[in-house]
C-alpha cells in the first residue's frame, strides 16, 4: 500500500463531486485532504481536466508548499493551501472553485447577509469577503499571500475558522474547508446555494432585514450546538 | 405485511421526488405521509442522504410527535408536521423544503402576488409569508411553535387550508401540504415555479398589476369549481 | 389505418418534446396539429402527465372545438386551438405553454422589445402582448373569447400571422404557431429563449436601444427573404 | 485519406461541442477550422441540427469564403470566418455561438467590465464589443463586413487578437478564435462564464469596481506569461 494512497484517493474523490455538483467549469477549482500526522496533503494536479484524474495524478505536497510525491506539477493555487493547513491545524479538507453565484459575490466585495435559516444552519455570522489584497502582496508571493490574507482577515474580524469554514476573497473567489476534504465539498455547495437566494432575495426586497439573532442561535444550535437535534448521531 | 408499510412506502416516494423534481440540495427537505386513522405519519429520517432512503428507514410518528415505529431520529422539522396534522385533518401529506425561489421571497418576507393564471389555475390568494416567530417561540419548543405560527397566520388572514395548499416562513421556507403526499409533492414544485415567474415579471415590470379578480376566478373554477371542466375526472 | 392516425402521430411527437425542450412543468402546456382537408386536429388530453402519453390517446377536434374521435377528454385550451385554426388556415400547429421567461413577460404585459438579430431572424415585430380579456369576455366561453383576443389583436396591430408566429397573453402565458407542429414547437423554443434574453438584456442597460431598421430587415431576409441563403433549401 | 479529413473531423468535434456545453439552441451557431497552408477552413453546413452532423457534412471553404468542397451550403456565417482567417494568420479556429448570457451583452451594446480574477486568467481588457455597423454596410455584403467590423474595432481599440480571442458584435453575438478550435471553443465557454459573473456582480453591486492593475497582471501572466506556473507545460 502505497503511503498516501488514502489521501490521495480521498482528494480524486473530493476533486471529482466539483463538475458533479456543477461548482466548477473545466479546470476551475480544487480540492485537497490533509495528513496533518505526516504533515502533508494531497491536492489536483494544475490544468488536467476532471475527466482524465486518476487518485495516482494527485500530488503530495507539504505545508510549506514543496512537492514530496507525484509527476505532475501540483494547482496553481497550492500555497494558499498549504498556509491555511500550516496555521489551522483542525482543518482536513479544503475545497477552491470559481462557482458562478459565490465569485460574482466576491466581485462585489461584499460579505454575505446571513437573510434566512438556511444560511443559519451553517455559520451565525454573514460569509465575510476579505479585501484584494495590497499591490506588494500581489506582485510577490501572490498565492502565499493569499493564505495569509484569509487568515488576517479571520483574525481581524475575530471569526473562528472552526465555526466559519468559508470565505470570499475579494474579486477572486471563495475558498471553503472542514473536517475533512467531504465537508469542505459540502461547504462549497451550501456557500454557492445560500450565495443564490441572498442574491434573489435582494432583487425581491432590496430592504430585506438580515435575520433576528434569536432564529441565528436557535438554528445553528439545532445542529451544532451541545443539545443539537439534526441527523442520527 | 408491517402495519405501516402503505404510509411508509408512500413517504419514501415522496421523498425521493424532491431531488429528482430540483427541490433539495443535500437533506434540505422532507415528506411526510399520514394514516388519520392510525393518527401517526411516516417522515424521513434526519441528516440521512436521500440516496441512502429506503421505505423502511421512514420513521413513524403521532400527531404529539412522539416516535411510534423506526429505528433512527426523525427529521428535525418532525414537529411542525405533527401540529399540522392534528389540526388540519383534511390533509395527507406534508412537504418541505428549501427551494431556491420560495425561499428567497420567504427571506425577503414578502406574500408572492398573483401575477398570473398559472398561480390562479392552484390558488386565488398571494402566496402567505408567515412572520418570523417572536423570540420567547423561538427559544422554546422551535419546530412545535412554527407549526402554530402558520396555524395562526391562517387564521389570521382568514385563509382556508384546504384551498390555499402553502405557506412561506419568513426568513425560514416554504412549507405544502395536500390531500395526499404526492399532491403536496406536486404544490412544492409548483410553488418554486410560481415563486420564480413573479420574481422574474416584477425584474421585468416593476409596476405590473395582481392578476384581476374575474380571472383569478375564472382560473380557479377551471380546475377545481363545481363545473370544472379541467382534467379527466 | 386509422383515419386521424397521421395527425395524432404528429401531434404526440409534439407534446413529447415539449418537456424534453424544458418548458413546461408536469402538465402545463399542450401541442396540437390539424388536418385543414378534414376540418379537424389532433391535441393533448386534458390534465395527463406526459409520461402516460401515447398517440391513440391525442383527441381528435373540428374547429368548432366538438370532439370527434378519442375517449379522454381534451386539453381545457382546446376551443382557444380551434378558433385560431378556423380563422387562420395556413397554420398546421399551435403550442401552449407557460414557460418561464416568456410567461413572465406575459404577467408583465408587455412586447418582448426587438434586441437582437437572434429575434429578427425570426420575425421583425416586438412579440405582442395581448392584454388581459374583458371581464364579460372571461365570464362568458372563455377559452373561446381568448382565440378572440388573440386575432382581434393582431388586427388591431396590423400584424400577419404567417410572418409573427407568437404571442403573449397578458397575465396567461404564450402561444406559438406555424405551418407545421414542429414549427410550433421550434418557435416555442425561441420565444423562451429570446425572452430570457431580452430580461438579461435590461437587467445590463435598462437604456439598450431596439435593434435598428437596418439590421432587423437583413437578418429577417437571410433566413425568410426571396433571395434567403440560410440552411439547405 | 481524404485531402481535408483533419480538419473536417475537427471541426466536427468542435461544432458537437456548442450544444454539450450548453451555448447553443438548435443550429444557432457554428465552429469551423482552418488549414493555413492550404488557405481553406471546415465549417458547419447552414441550418443542419447538430445531432444529424457527421465529419463529412463540414463544407470546406477558402478564405474569401468560396466553397472548396462538399456538397452543402455552410454557415450563413461563413464570410465573417473567412475575414478573419484571411488577416489574422494565428488563428487556426473560430466559434459563433447566441449563448444567452454573452449575446445579452452584445445586445446591451455594452463592454463586459473586468470584475475578477476569472476573467484575467484569460484576458487583460475587457471584453469588447463592437458597435453595431453603418447601413451601407450592412445592406452591402454584411457578413464580409461583419469580419472588418470586428477587425476594425480591433484596431481602433489598439487590442491585439493573439492576446483578447473573443469580440461581442453590438446588437448581434459573440465571437471567439484561439490557436485551434479547441482553443476557440474553450473561450466560447470561458466568455459566457465570465458574462454570466459580470451580469450577476452588477445585480449584487451596481457600483463594483474593475479589477486592480496589479491583479489583472498577476492573473494573466500565471497563466500565459513567460514564467507561466499554469498546468503541466
Amino acid at each position: 500500500m502505497e503511503k498516501y494512497s488514502a489521501i490521495r484517493q480521498s482528494a480524486y474523490a473530493c476533486n471529482m463531486q466539483l463538475p458533479h455538483l456543477g461548482l466548477v467549469l473545466f479546470t476551475f477549482g480544487n480540492a485537497s485532504v490533509a495528513d496533518h500526522a505526516e504533515g502533508v496533503f494531497a491536492i489536483k494536479p494544475s490544468g488536467v481536466a476532471y475527466a482524465d484524474l486518476t487518485p495516482e495524478k494527485m500530488v503530495v505536497v507539504d505545508f510549506d508548499g514543496s512537492v514530496v510525491a507525484g509527476d505532475l506539477r501540483p494547482s496553481s493555487d497550492t500555497k494558499t493551501h498549504a498556509v491555511l493547513y500550516k496555521h489551522w491545524p483542525a482543518i482536513g479538507g479544503i475545497v477552491h472553485t470559481h462557482s458562478t453565484y459565490a465569485t460574482a459575490w466576491a466581485q462585489s466585495q461584499r460579505d454575505i447577509p446571513i437573510y434566512g435559516t438556511t444560511h443559519a444552519d451553517h455559520l451565525t455570522a454573514d460569509i465575510p469577503c476579505a479585501p484584494p489584497m495590497a499591490d506588494g502582496q500581489i506582485a510577490g508571493n501572490y498565492e502565499y499571500e493569499t493564505g495569509f490574507q484569509i487568515i488576517n482577515h479571520f483574525e481581524q474580524q475575530q471569526l473562528d475558522y472552526r465555526e466559519v469554514e468559508m470565505i470570499l476573497v475579494g474579486n477572486h473567489a471563495p475558498f471553503t474547508w472542514g473536517a475533512t476534504g467531504e465537508k469542505a465539498v459540502y461547504n462549497s455547495a451550501v456557500l454557492e446555494y445560500v450565495a443564490k437566494m441572498a442574491a434573489l432575495t435582494e432583487q425581491i426586497n432590496p430592504r430585506a432585514p438580515r435575520l433576528k439573532d434569536s432564529l441565528i442561535k436557535k438554528h445553528y444550535e439545532r445542529k451544532h450546538g451541545p443539545d443539537s437535534y439534526y441527523g442520527q448521531s
